[in-house]
């Protein structure tokens, strides 16, 4: 039973990993009413109930679809984690619709995440690469941090991921660097240095990363921030992708009635 | 060899654990130059140079007094880590002549702390229980933290120190709790739990106090920001109290030439 | 397409956690031959395939039963997370049909734990509270260390759960406790101090508990060994159910085809 | 006051950081008389009472000599933290006398470390490059867990030292990849993998190291066994150089009437 107020939601890409997992936690929870599934033409699970396909463990009475444009007047907002071409035509239809989106999706040129931030003129929108609510807390905390004691202190990144994971240092760790490197007035790659061999001396200035790899750990990112006699750290370590899913709810609920603009997560946060 | 803006700094205590810590680091810095330690009468050390009492490993062509007002004037600024009674005893030699104070000493009423802060209005002052620079960042990051997802997230502190220390949980964690306790609108007391045992599930809104005591553990606190999928933890570890040292340094030379003022280390972290 | 010499095994339960996680794990391994799956009568799932039951991404060609008796005679082993009743009647076919069990349900009386050992007198059976490999080893190394070092380190358990867990501390922790307690020739119950708050110095000869509970934590042990200027720290982290699924696979496929008597993980790990 | 049954001890180099450590230590022990130190020919503070020279806090009524031989038939056991030349003429010294030896002197070639072992068949001798007694306790963990299920772990080590360490990884985690690689019948040059940056997924059966630089944190190793669902973490911390004197101490006592012989930490520990 749910309520009037309840902000009216499209998942794109109902059958893969994330899009099922924000299926099942929107599914949860009692201020989103899911109103369709989206999927590509084709696929065998078209005109399947979106509960069945997203497996949250009962019928949602609402279908998906291969075809946008014939829900997306019914909703308030839709969340994107597809492909990036999914992805720029979800943008388009949102735009023409006057529509909220939400896109965790990656893979976009410059120029596509352009598209992004001009859409802001029309619509509400929010582009995140890492939908976690904690990271973003993190990327702040990292921030402020760096500027001030970034100069004093040495720095250093210990990021853990599963033994299949192709590049190293992860995506989530470049940008903390990034960060913290920007309100040193500094360019990451100037700075960054990669793992330690033989005669290697630390030397004063630099961000040290270091890519554990083993099993199947989840993710967890550590930064060090180590002085005379004293140490900071700020970890995050996530279980699953669970959190990415809630973090993208919560951003989805966020857009519902505002105004046009391009946000981010830290202003979801307000932090 | 020291230049002509070097900061005229009296170590009160220089024969105590703090006070040679204080002078052993002051020692070693281009920008300070130590003019006397301050000792109680009576002491066999009176007398000595202050290099040989505080063991910096060389003779500092200076001596440990038992009278401060002989040599205040010579001073800009006076670092106090002593016992209540002599402490208030600088407080009053340093308002009488115009002098900065670095208060560090803990056993004062809140009576007492009231005349450090009164004192703001003739000298410039900066009392800390704890002089620590990355205890205060951590701090800062706590509040930050706390205001942002507080109430979303389920806190808890883990403390870790030594076999011998008496108290639980330590003073250090219970500031870091009513720190976030009151930008939450709480009360700490209405809040804390202190460990588990038996049938204990968490109330949600509480914050969990685990206090470890092992071997001879330098401090550490660890504080978890725990959600649905992630985690995020903010830890500070010092190895002795050489931190404490230098954060009392870096106090006493961002107060040499300052206005009257109360003044907090996140004043001089600029945090 | 499977060989020859695979084990043949039945899972009890594949509806729950634990046994759709087990059926996972078991269809993905090469020397395991899964042929059926018992469920408890009346519930709907009966008779349907072992592959939809447990959601194991394809049929297996074989179905969920309810009469264990019907499908026995076929299997090599036979894998059990059910409940205190279930677990009995299983364990008295396996003794009649002479197949081998491993039993991780939980809940027994010692009476019904020696029923399982006494069958070791008839047919291969391994039960584990916990059939983490890794919890496991670090069962032996708990052991080898108090053993070597008990008396003259303090030791502190830290476990980690989520927010919902009843009791403190884990079970898990506690039998960690009590094979540090035996080899050191004390009761667990005598030596062990839960939480500290207030005056509370630590006494020599005590292990210390803390409970941390927040989100939705993975479980995680920590037992620390305090020196004077050093300490030792074993630690497990589960990300989830997995591991312990893995660990019953394994203890399936070591007792296929060995002789009777009663085994535990350290037999399977040959630690 | 101390007993008949203490073990009398020569210190070799009392004035450096490791031997004054040692004689500290010695000094607040029971089971330990203190009858000299030994230092370099021409040092200034050669005859000055041995507890000065170590800054024991006392006179120990003793003096630091420049001759071995003139007090070395006092003692029962002498401990060596010097250099390669001296420790080599104290190791001759004990031969000739029948002293019992602890060294921890490093830079010896092999064949000077082989003189160490074959002068067990006549005096009591214990060679260690790493005296901390839970390091030598961790590496027999390590052993027992890399012949237990190294195979299938997914191996990662990761150490934490100052800024300003020159070498990496140190040796104490390249001693503990050995450790390992032997028990899985490999060698340590073989598997070990330094850092990882670009594409680098992990290779299985490698052996991944991280060397983490900052500020002065005192000595960390860590090694992660990574399954799948689950991890194993051994963790040694030092918090400066005193568990090295305290594990010498304890070595020096343990040697004190031994039959001749080489041992070992693991001797002394009864691991």
């Amino acid at each position: 039973m749910k309520g009037v107020c309840e902000m009216k939601l499209i998942v794109v890409g109902p059958g893969g990993k994330m899009g099922s997992l924000i299926t099942q936690i929107a599914a949860g929870k009692d201020n989103i009413e899911l109103i369709a599934g989206v999927g590509p033409v084709g696929r065998d699970y078209i005109g399947r109930d979106l509960g069945q396909v997203a497996m949250t463990g009962t019928n949602l009475g609402v279908p998906v679809v291969d075809n946008l444009q014939s829900v997306i007047d019914d909703c308030d907002v839709i969340i994107d984690f597809s492909t990036r071409e999914m992805g720029l035509e979800v943008l388009k239809l949102c735009i023409a619709h006057k529509k909220g989106l939400v896109c965790g999706t990656t893979g976009f040129s410059s120029d596509e995440i352009q598209c992004f931030q001009d859409a802001g003129n029309e619509i509400p929108v929010l582009y995140a690469a890492n939908t976690s609510k904690l990271v973003n807390v993190m990327n702040k905390l990292l921030e402020i941090t760096a500027k001030t004691i970034g100069r004093e202190a040495d720095i250093e990144i210990l990021e853990m991921h599963d033994q299949w994971k192709k590049d190293a240092p992860s995506g989530t760790s470049k940008e903390m660097g990034e960060i913290m490197a920007h309100v040193m007035g500094k360019e990451l790659e100037d700075i960054a240095v990669y793992g330690r061999h033989g005669m290697a001396p630390r030397e004063k200035g630099t961000i040290g990363y270091h890519s554990l790899r083993a099993g199947n750990i989840p993710s967890s990112h550590t930064v060090y921030f180590g002085f005379m006699g004293e140490r900071l750290e700020i970890t995050h370590h996530s279980y699953n992708w669970e959190c990415f899913a809630r973090g993208a709810c919560d951003c989805a609920v966020y857009l519902d009635g505002k105004e046009p603009g391009f946000y981010t997560i830290q202003d979801v946060l307000q932090i």
